[in-house]
C-alpha cells in the first residue's frame, strides 16, 4: 500500500486533477490520497487558502464577507465545471463552508484554524466526486471519523499517538480514500491545523499509520538538485538519498521538503518519493533509511548565508571547568539559538544565525560574556556563509577532506571555520558571504563535475 | 634589565654554576637571577628537594633525620669545596636549616613547603657567595624582605598583586641580585611554595615586576623542537614563537616551559628566551607578543594520546534549545572537563580525556544523558589523538588545510575530526592512536621536510 499526497499546484486547476486520476490509478497499491487546496495556476492567482484566511478575519471583525465566500465557491465551481461535475458538489461545498464560517468564534485562533481547513476539506470532497464520475471507487474520508486526533494547539496541532492504532484501520477500507491534509481534530471534536507544510505531516502521518511501503510526495519538480541551481546551472538531479542526507541539505538552503513533516515517516523507516505531478515517469528523488553507496562519497552540496561567529578568547580558558556551559547559559537567557562551537585551547566561537542578534540582545550578551566570564578578547564577525558537503560514503573515504579543502584553496576560498567529525554524512565549511558562491561552485566542480578527473585511489 | 633563570641540571655542580657566572657575567643586563635547588647531576642522583621533603616527613613523625640532613649539607659542601668556597656559607646553610626543620609544626603541609624552600633558599646563599668570591658585586636576596607575597595555600600559592610594587624597587640596587626561587612568604610572614615548576613562576614574576626587557631561562636543551623528536627524528628547532603559539603546542605534548608559569611574562608583554646552559651561545627559543611570519604558516606540530569522543544523535536536535547547555551541565556534575564540541545538525561530539571516564562515571553520563536528552544513540570512541598543527601564519593562508588534509590522505591517514575556526593559529586533527606517529610524520614532511617541493601559488 502506497500513500500518495499532491500538492497545491498539482491540484489546482481541472487539467492537473486529471493528470492526479491517472497517476493514482496507474498503481493500485496508490489506495490512500492526500490533497492539499487548491493551489495557484498562475504567479498572480491567489491560493484558496489564504481566502479562507481573509474570510475568517473578516468574519472575526463582524464584517460581511459574501464576496470572498463567492471567489472561493468560483474556484470550486471552475474546477468541477472543468472536469464536467454535477453541481451537487458544489452545493455541498457552499453548505459545509457557510457552516463553518458561522460557526463557534469564541476561540479567534481555533475559529481560524476550522475556516482555513476548509480548503483542503472541500477539495478532499470535490476529487472524490471526481473519481467516483470517473467509475473510479473512491471515497472522502473524513479525519475525525478516521480517527486523526491532535492537540488543541491552533496552527501547530501535534499528533497524539493513539491516532496511529485508529488510522491503521484505513487498510480495511476498500478502494481509493481521498484525505484532506494539513489538520486534525481535538478529542472535543475541534479542527486543528499543523504547522507549515500541513500536507507533508497527514500523508507522512498516514504512511506510519498505516505501514504504508512507500510515500509517495508529488510536487512540481522532476527530482531533488544536487545544488542549489542558482548558483549552478544545470545541476545532476539526486535519485536517492538518505533522511540523514536529506536533513542535513535541507538545514542549509534545500527546502523541497519540511524536515519536521518527514519525522513519522523516518520513525517507521518508510521511504519517501518526491516526484513530479507534470512529469510522473520521472523517477523522482527517494528518501530512505539506507542506500547504497555509488557515484563517489558526495550526494549533494547546500549552503546557507545569514551566519555570524561570535569569538572569545581567555589564556588558559581550557583549565576553565563550566567555560562553555557558562557561555551557552548566557545565550539561553537571551533566548538566543547556536548552530557550532569551535574551540582552540583558549579561545571558542559561538556560531549563529545573525537575525537573532537585534543591537540590544547584542550588546547584552557581549556585556555579561565580558563581565562574567573575565574573557582577554571578544569580538562578532558578520556575514558568513555555511557550506554543507553532504553524502553517506563521506566519513569512511580518505581524502574527502583533502578534496575539498583542495578545491575551496584552488578556488582562492578561505576557509574560516571547518566542522567535521561528529556528523557521520556532512562536512561543514565556513567562507564570507561573498565568496560563498564561488565556493559553492568549486565543490560542485571537484565532486560532480570531474570527479574522473580529480579522483585518487 | 633582564631576569635570568636557571634551573636544577644547571646548577647541580660546581662546574654547572661556574658556567652560570660566565652567562650572567657575559650581559651586563643579567641583573636579576632566579635560582632553583641542586637538581641531578647524573640519572641516579637524588635531587636536594627530594632530600629536603624526606626531612620533614621523618620530622613530622617525630623521627631523626640526621643522616638526611647530612647528606643534604655534603651536596651544597661538595659544590661549595668545587667552587673553592670557606666553610662560612655551609655553616650559615646548616644553621637556617636547622632552624627551619625545629620550626613550627602545627600546620604540616605549610611545614613541608618551609623545609622544601630551603633547598633553593640555600642555594642562592651559596651562588651569592660564590659570586661575591669571583668579585662579582652580587648579594642574596630574601623573597619576604623583597616582598614577595602569596597566599597560604601550600603547594599551590599565588603571587599576591600587591607583590609587583614591593618587587619593582628592585631596579634600584646595586650589582646582581641572587634570588631563591620556588616559593614566597604569606602576609603573616610564613613560607608557602608554588605548584610545580615554581622557579619558573618566580622568574616570570619578577620580569613582570621590574618591567624586564627579556626573561631568558636556562634549561638543558638548545631549544624547543618544532616536532616531538620520539616521532620525528632530527627535528628542526623553533626559534621564535608566539605566546599563543607555545600555548597550542605545549597542550598536546609539548612540555619545555610550563605554560601557567608563563602568565605573569605574558600578561605584561615580556619576551621569554628559553636557552641551554651548556650551550648558551645557541640563540635558543623565543617566545614573544608578536612574530614576523616567516619560513611557511606552520611553526610547530604537537599531538597528545588518551582521547575519547561521546557522540550522540537525535532527529532535529539542532532545533532543540538548550540541548548543548544540558550536556555540560550532566558533565560538570560529574566533574568533568571537556576539550572540543564538534557538532551536526542532528548530532554532536564531546571530546574529552578519557582517564576522566571510571566505569561509574561513564555509566552514569550515559545514564542520564539517555534519559533527560531522549536522544536516538550515544556511543563512546576511545584511544583516538589529537594533533594540532601550529602557527601565527596559518589562518591568513588559503590552501593550509588543503595542504595538511592531502598530506594525511596520502599516509592513509583517515581524519576522525576537524577543529579549525575559533584559534586564529591552530588546527586541530583527530585521528586513531594507531594512526597518530604516521600522521605526525607526514605533516612534519608536509610543512617542513618537503615544503618547497609541495608549496603552491
Amino acid at each position: 500500500m502506497k500513500v500518495v499526497k499532491f500538492g497545491g499546484s498539482s491540484l489546482a486547476s481541472g487539467e492537473q486533477i486529471q493528470k492526479v486520476l491517472h497517476i493514482v490509478m496507474a498503481d493500485p497499491r496508490r489506495r490512500i490520497v492526500v490533497v492539499s487546496a487548491p493551489g495557484k495556476r498562475a504567479p498572480d492567482d491567489e491560493k484558496v487558502t489564504d481566502l479562507l484566511i481573509q474570510c475568517a478575519e473578516s468574519q472575526l471583525k463582524g464584517e460581511h464577507s459574501t464576496d470572498k465566500v463567492d471567489s472561493i465557491l468560483q474556484r470550486y465551481a471552475s474546477i468541477a465545471d472543468e472536469l464536467g461535475l454535477s453541481d451537487k458538489v458544489i452545493v455541498r461545498i457552499r453548505r459545509d463552508l457557510n457552516a463553518v464560517l458561522e460557526g463557534d468564534r469564541s476561540e479567534p485562533l481555533q475559529y481560524i484554524d476550522a475556516v482555513k481547513a476548509c480548503g483542503e476539506d472541500n477539495h478532499a470532497k470535490l476529487i472524490a466526486a471526481y473519481f467516483e464520475a470517473q467509475g473510479v471507487p473512491a471515497q472522502y474520508v473524513n479525519p475525525h471519523e478516521a480517527g486523526l486526533f491532535v492537540t488543541s494547539e491552533a496552527g501547530n496541532a501535534q499528533v497524539l499517538e493513539e491516532s496511529y492504532d485508529h488510522l491503521y484501520q484505513l487498510r480495511e477500507r476498500q478502494g481509493v480514500l481521498i484525505f484532506p491534509g494539513f489538520f486534525g481534530y481535538s478529542k472535543a471534536g475541534r479542527v486543528y491545523t499543523f504547522s507549515r507544510s500541513g500536507s507533508d505531516i497527514t500523508g507522512s502521518v498516514l504512511s506510519h499509520a498505516v505501514k504504508a511501503e512507500l510515500y509517495e510526495n508529488f510536487t512540481d519538480v522532476d527530482a531533488v538538485f544536487s545544488v542549489n541551481p542558482h548558483i549552478v546551472s544545470h545541476p545532476k538531479e539526486i535519485t536517492v538519498l538518505t533522511y540523514r542526507e536529506m536533513r542535513e541539505l535541507s538545514y542549509a538552503g534545500f527546502s523541497v521538503f519540511h524536515d519536521e513533516a518527514l519525522i513519522p515517516a523516518f520513525r517507521a523507516g518508510i521511504p519517501v518519493n518526491i516526484k513530479n505531478t507534470n512529469n510522473p515517469n520521472a523517477p523522482g528523488t527517494k528518501i530512505v533509511s539506507h542506500r547504497e553507496l555509488t557515484n563517489g562519497p558526495v550526494v549533494g552540496i547546500a549552503s546557507d548565508e545569514g551566519f555570524c561567529s561570535i569569538y572569545m578568547s581567555k589564556y588558559l580558558m581550557n583549565r576553565e571547568v563550566g567555560f562553555g556551559r557558562k557561555v551557552l547559559n548566557i545565550l539561553e537567557d537571551f533566548g538566543i539559538t547556536y548552530e557550532h562551537i569551535p574551540s582552540g585551547i583558549d579561545d571558542m566561537s559561538i556560531i549563529l544565525r545573525q537575525n537573532q542578534l537585534e543591537p540590544l540582545i547584542e550588546t547584552g550578551i557581549l556585556t555579561r560574556i565580558k563581565e562574567e566570564l573575565a574573557v582577554d578578547e571578544i569580538a562578532i564577525e558578520y556575514n558568513l556563509a555555511l557550506l554543507m558537503v553532504v553524502g553517506e560514503g563521506m566519513r569512511r573515504n580518505v581524502g574527502t577532506t583533502a578534496r575539498a579543502a583542495r578545491a575551496l584553496a584552488e578556488a582562492g576560498v578561505n576557509i574560516e571555520m571547518i566542522n567535521q567529525g561528529s556528523s557521520e554524512v556532512s562536512m561543514m565549511f565556513g567562507v564570507k558571504e561573498t565568496e560563498e558562491a564561488r565556493a559553492v561552485q568549486a565543490l560542485y566542480d571537484e565532486f560532480f563535475a570531474s570527479a574522473s578527473v580529480h579522483e585518487k585511489a
